[in-house]
């Protein structure tokens, strides 16, 4: 099971486009840079409380998105498959392993 | 290109979990069951108009959708690049062909 610092930074990453610019500025601050709830509530002059709020709630909406679309769940079973494909053509051509690493680097 | 039709039918297959149960039924009656307007607003007791309305307004949010996450896109891409792998790998084992078939029945 991954912390869940880690799976949130994952969500983030594939969701942050559905948020909003102050939602996104938050979640970057705070798990991408690692800054405290009191740098946060500084920079943009609010209380702690409100970041703190802020950022419960986005990492609620994360989750919600992650129960309906699975994005980082198929990510997760495509990779197992992927490098099950990789052990299984070792010997191949570079093409055949350009084209696995190409769809490996896809989100 | 594809036509306007099949390129719905796509995204609102990617999207649907996003739409709200009013519009899933609308863009479900009109797309996959074929209903005319007047036939889903007659059954829902609402205008043509409003039925046209929360149509066009579901395709704008699904054409959203798709720039911010381009899901369909990127399946697009990953399926080019799985027919390709299978001409390369035409005659490897069962092994192998079945993982490329579960990587293209993923959405």
């Amino acid at each position: 099971m991954l912390d869940k610092t880690t799976r949130i930074n994952y969500l983030f990453d594939f969701y942050q486009s559905l948020l909003t610019p102050k939602q996104k500025n938050y979640m970057a601050l705070y798990y991408l840079d690692d800054f405290s709830l009191g740098e946060i509530a500084e920079q943009y002059n609010v209380s702690r409380q409100a970041v703190y709020d802020n950022i419960k709630r986005t990492e609620a909406m994360l989750e919600e998105y992650e129960e309906k679309l699975g994005l980082f769940a198929k990510f997760q079973e495509r990779d197992q498959l992927l490098s099950r494909l990789k052990e299984l053509l070792g010997n191949s051509s570079d093409k055949v392993l350009e084209i696995i690493d190409r769809l490996e680097n896809m989100e």
